[in-house]
């Protein structure tokens, strides 16, 4: 493995004296918690435990189902574990707002530590680790872990396999780096069970999903020459499949693998009546961030989004043609 | 990388020395070929042809779309060329029934080959290196190319990236090894470009393939007290959405991730009238050979397949149901 650089074994050997000074360390995954998220809080966590600390991941969500069986006992929405503590870290996120409810928790801790590979994130802590070149805080709290002399455990490799695997899309995303492969060959010698873990966080769909999932690309279109590929979600769908909001998460990934397309545009009908759109661009050629805003949303180049309010599926539809239009017309 | 051991090395040096006399050389990938089986051609191919040689890969079939990036000018169907080699090579198969009507072709070149990982392949060539713990042949290509000093080559690179990845289901398989993680590493200093590798294979979806998918799984009903996963395909859906039948292969991939399911069955209606079934196991309690071989098929335990003739899909889905129940008895 290439060796890590000298800034970055200062900011590690800074977090090691911090941490050998705490006695009672709370981590604070962001909301919406994912694979990166959770598994680094669970490696992390595990060691200072091993260290003889007290340490807990602060959390006010359930795990999500497929992530269960990372946590064996580190998750607690007891405050009063938070109140006590003497240091907090933000991991995989790099500023209060990032973990909710449970921010004012985070900020009454006297020592606060960050370690996250978010390029949004700002120095807020007393001391900040952000590396937005790390593929995952996974690979982050590896590097971390075996400077601390972390022996091989089979429980924090298959957490810290699951949040390099996840956060590199199984190590397809071009974020994934030479130094993912090697972390995860390691831990090919700490135990780790890699297809086990990923029949957890990726065979454990309800049959709701997969049903709503079909609904909705069901009503796939291809507009604009086959340049765009829009599909919706209805209420009605909703109900007659039982499916939770959050089940339709993967349609627009479905959607972005069209070959040939530009942009994908994902409709979703919320309960409270508005709309939400989610916008993927495979090409350099369109800038989905300008769409979205043109409707009064936002985002990034290659994915955004935007809130529709007081329109129904078709208006909504029909309005996000028209701005598709307009951006496509500049394109070109 | 941990060393190979010596009767690797004995096998790469006796492949080597074969392939120093030879001058024109054909490459056979298996039928229905995959990402591994032209991938680790794509790769040997064009080494032998920096070494001054004469290489093709032999096919009958037209190479894949997604997977026709790898393809830059190595693949042929002309017989004159195959009619004329010296050395003839069996790539990711280890039986000339496996590479069909080329089976003549290859068996009259008078010097034969074998390099292979599947457990079922018997030695049938001149040299014939078959290691079924090898999570893919492009594993075994790559060691092979490294002894006989090739330099870094991105286009090389890229081949074996495909052939890798997609045997070990994005490093997600069981099958997957330390090795395949050292190897992608080292390959990264090559100059690869998983990302846009892995675009090309995965993100290649006609739309009519995401349709069919999609009527497909609508149909998906859980029977057994969820512990049986069903779904069909017509002609008629076929028809409707113009997707071919070759296309829904993915939906029993998907069915098979169904959380708390022991089985998952996938019925399709062939043109000629027959119905074909995929059966696959998730459990270690239900074996589907047995469910298949009772209705007239067979395969492994995880997962096999069975033809039914002169029935409709209500009668072979009613028929496939009382073996199900026949099976499950026999499991409690």
């Amino acid at each position: 493995m290439d060796k890590i650089s000298e800034q970055v074994r200062g900011k590690i050997q800074a977090l090691i004296a911090q941490l050998e000074n705490a006695s009672r360390v709370c981590l604070y995954p962001h909301e919406n918690m994912d694979g990166d998220a959770l598994g680094s809080c669970v490696a992390l966590c595990k060691r200072l435990r091993q260290e003889g600390k007290t340490a807990w991941i602060v959390i006010d969500e359930p795990v999500p189902d497929n992530l269960l069986l990372l946590d064996q006992g580190y998750c607690t929405d007891d405050r009063n574990l938070a109140l006590t503590a003497d240091t907090a870290m933000l991991i995989d996120c790099g500023e209060p707002s990032r973990i909710g409810s449970r921010a004012e928790l985070f900020l009454t801790t006297p020592g606060k530590l960050c370690i996250d590979h978010h390029s949004t994130s700002r120095d807020c802590c007393d001391i900040n680790w952000i590396d937005p070149a790390a593929a995952a805080t996974g690979q982050m709290i590896y590097l971390l872990l075996k400077e601390m002399g972390t022996e091989p455990d089979p429980e924090i490799g298959n957490a810290l396999f699951a949040a390099i695997t996840t956060d590199t899309g199984n190590f397809q995303y071009s974020n994934t780096q030479k130094i993912s492969h090697e972390i995860v060959a390691d831990l090919y010698d700490w135990g780790i069970l890699p297809n086990q873990v990923s029949m957890e966080i990726y065979e454990s769909n309800r049959p709701e999903r997969i049903l709503i999932e079909s609904r909705a690309l069901s009503t796939l279109k291809l507009l604009f020459d086959g340049r765009v590929a829009m599909a919706y979600v209805s209420q009605r769908m909703f109900q007659e499949t039982g499916a939770a909001e959050s089940e339709t998460e993967r349609v627009i990934v479905k959607m972005r693998s069209l070959k040939g397309i530009d942009i994908a545009v994902f409709l979703k009908e919320k309960k409270k009546g508005s709309i939400s759109i989610s916008f993927r661009s495979k090409s350099d050629r369109v800038n989905v961030a300008r769409i979205a805003s043109a409707v009064g949303g936002g985002g990034h180049t290659k994915a955004a989004g935007a809130t529709l309010k007081d329109m129904d599926l078709s208006e909504a539809w029909q309005r996000v043609q028209e701005a598709i239009a307009d951006e496509l017309g500049r394109a070109d």
